[in-house]
């Protein structure tokens, strides 16, 4: 039966991910909220969707539903909001009665994990979260690949996506409610290396501030040398003379990893997994989220180690 | 020389016609306010505009241009704020010293034209407008066969554009913020008929409500019969069977006014024109938001005239 | 043992009562929300205070200590947030372990009842309110006189409040926020009468705007005319002259109720009540909520009943 | 002739004492607005002042009143916003033909001062701030003593007041909104010495956190120590046992300067002097701002210089 869908910061960046991602796994988007009422892009979804400006209302109108008859509750409650707001929100779907899909990173800090995991054995309901790398097909066939020929690996990422001074501005440069740009815009990434070639067993920060951060890590199968940038001046040259805005690499052992293609409808796929119970739930965040959490916290190391080479530019 | 831009509402709906407007007359960003911080769009501009959530800074900020070099002063401010904010943001654009273009209606009620024209006298600044049906070719195309053939036209106008819940919800919904219907929805096709068959001789409107409205309008040299509506349950059977969501007709004495095409780059022509000396100003504007607001403030006549068909359904 | 409070919306007028009334109590206050950030009031009463401006986290934080030391649990939440708020925040009370001390009125809407008793139910916790008339030692009195003496009174209720514009510009002044001047500002003479004079068999409106109402109850023991304005212009001329801005009156039977002392600690009485056990219930809020909104639903009745004598003036 | 007033920031901490100085000068409070609209506090001086909770609309009504009957235009606009927007709201008051009348401090970042003062010049109208204590009595009279007796005098400042945790939440405890410890709570007695005895000849900044502050100044005829904080457990052992929960001490030379007295009229004071045309402006103001500026840039010095005895603890 079709699925009843709410979802949390409808109004923003990327909510039209998840909005697709409801219509095409043929669920029912029935009510939605966000502080800013403009959310036009409602109507390319349904004319039936009840909106909210403020959460209160939300959640009343949501109670309700769970008060009513079956075929009306909301079953599932999409969360697209700011970080900070991300565990807030997750609890909000679980006490009417609603499974969560949180956008990435499920929680800024790892400690709001164990309230989150009472709360899903106190009211049965589940947190899923959006890894969608690890839906990618080139990236499974990767991780086959490397789980045949263990071993170690020496890994390079580095992911520079230019962003213009409204980053800074808004809530994605303030620490507090991003958790900054290892994990705004490295958690994917860290998730997927994780994934791949096993846990933390170490990290050194060499570089921190509000937009580049660059370190090294040690997993189980990996030597990671990482860098992260949202500003356009760490673009190396060919991408600038190319005109492009955003450089992403992962090399394993030197050679590139291809996973260019086939990036946009990957919520759709993490949709299709978790209604059919093979989502990702906080089990499978936690590594990505304490591993973030720690570069946050970690203290600068002195520059004595294997070091990115965008670093040392 | 290229034209400075500074940007009101950015985070809007219908900034993004303002910002491709903006980089395809070859003129330049340098400056963005909105109150909510999901303006990553800017990105697709340029990395080089400062932004702002609050007014006040972004006054700050465009007033030390003023005082700086004349080649980093802004000379236009775009304004896409909500409605009934255009008045005191064109305000502020002339105060800094740069002229205004903000989107219809330029205000609410028409009252305020007065402040802005003695401000325009003050600051030797001016404020433009988007008329953009004005600057539509097949229009213009018709405004001449009919100044030919003047006489005394039955025009009906029909504009059904469905919307969800949220435009009730939203500032668009309520009448103080964006002025109802009619003003909102409408005033573009009042606008074109004012400037296609002369000025208002008489208005009737036979009904009022938050979704719809529809009148009678004596023109000088047309009888208008008009309905405007935001429910999708107003949609002809034949769109609704068509699964179309907007139906749009405007005829002339039995005969449909076609100009369905080209509608998307008119605010770029109207850019343009405005940035040759040649666009939309208060003169302009003025006897379409004087007739929003006649009908706005109409009680609603007894139905014994000539009514739009829509209505009597 | 103290208990533990914590209160939302900690920065409106009406919080300093139940400030005072925590404080008055013996109890400790450990957390405060409210989304503005004017709440230097809190340094009268602690150090000690957490303090939030978005409701996500302020719940994020009951929920912490919730599942930490039994001697840090909130124990109860005080309420305080604009009236179409406060069912969402007694839920939110409840979520996390605690009661609710809820302002009044508890809701706008009667239907909001039964969802709320559905979750007591479930969680075990109880909401509370403030229903501080009937703790009024003068009224309690009353009400003991008036039962030995059954049969049918006549009441006349007057009550005008002087409210500058700001008033209507507020939460206040939005029917659907504050439940118009019946419910907001008459909810508790209405309280008053039931409580003294039994149910409501039947209600006349006959005047209605944003900032007057007048109408007939018939109660079981009583036929009450009444009128309630928060305008100037309908103080009587001797208060008037007297530069009073506030009249308020209750005759029974031509003969008027002196309850003008000892009002402003009566929030006290009632946490001192609700601690003890002896608190308001839903039970208790439910008919006056009832009345204000079948006060409010009511089609006005032609002027031919028993009229309050302010209104035919 | 009476004085009209527009007032900024009505909602906050310290628009009560701008609302008594206008009421008490026989001046008339006409427009107020505040995003916030719990301001009942207005009806304790008039029902007849105009509410906006937005800047916008505050705008259009000054805009309007300025081009109707002289005995209606708004004279002076009192703000008490956040300090980081005083000057735009400063400049909102020049340009809608009004003087501003400021809250200390008038400008974070002195270079502001520059377009405000350019300002003045081309409408005409001026900008006056609140510096209390140099209208206060036992401080003008030690301004006379000391002016007698030139010379170089030993200072001591020292200012501890309470705060609790929603001081760091609020815009107060953001150094780019409030300024810092230093400009928040500092700028008063900084400006205070700079008036008894000169300009300043050197800084060191000893201590700088979110919660204290702690340095050195050199002036003309003082060499000044000082401590700031809002952290109770910088007060002094006597004051923490007798329940205080501020500290202020100002020695010169040893002996403690007594100006407890008459403190809370002082606005009213200013407000006097400035309707007289004795107020005091930018030029007044500029030095102080200069001073905390200069604090809050400063590189930590290394503590071998003339050191508050509180920091030593």
């Amino acid at each position: 039966m079709s699925k009843n869908f709410a979802i949390i910061g409808v109004g923003g960046y990327i909510a039209p991910r998840h909005l697709r991602a409801i219509r095409d796994t043929g669920s029912k988007l029935i009510a939605a909220v966000d502080p800013k009422d403009s959310v036009g892009v409602l109507d390319q979804y349904s004319y039936e969707i009840k909106f909210f400006t403020e959460i209160e209302r939300f959640d009343r109108h949501l109670e309700k539903l769970r008060r009513g008859p079956e075929e009306n509750r909301v079953n599932y409650v999409s969360i697209c909001s700011p970080n900070y707001l991300h565990d807030a929100h997750c609890r909000l779907a679980l006490r009417v009665g609603a499974d969560a899909i949180c956008e990435k990173p499920l929680v800024i800090n790892p400690w709001n994990f164990n309230a989150l995991e009472e709360l899903e054995g106190e009211t049965k309901h589940s947190i899923h979260t959006i890894l969608q790398l690890r839906v990618h097909p080139a990236l499974i066939k990767l991780r086959e690949d490397l789980q045949q020929a263990k071993g170690m690996h020496d890994v390079e990422l580095t992911y520079i996506t230019s962003r213009g001074p409204w980053y800074q501005v808004s809530w994605k440069g303030q620490a507090d409610k991003s958790g900054g740009v290892a994990t705004n815009i490295g958690v994917h990434f860290f998730d997927l290396l994780l994934w791949l070639f096993g846990s933390t067993q170490g990290i050194k920060v060499y570089h921190a501030d509000e937009s580049r951060m660059s370190g090294f890590i040690e997993l189980e199968h990996a030597r990671v040398r990482w860098f992260l940038s949202v500003d356009k001046d760490d673009l190396p040259d060919a991408a600038k003379a190319g005109g492009k805005t955003t450089y992403r690499s992962i090399t394993v052992d030197g050679k590139e990893i291809e996973f260019s293609e086939g990036f946009t409808d990957l919520h759709t796929r993490v949709y299709e997994e978790t209604l059919a119970g093979r989502g990702f739930g906080i089990k499978d965040a936690r590594p990505s989220i304490e591993l973030t959490y720690a570069i946050r916290a970690a203290k600068l190391s002195p520059m004595d180690g294997l070091i990115h080479p965008f670093l040392k530019r």
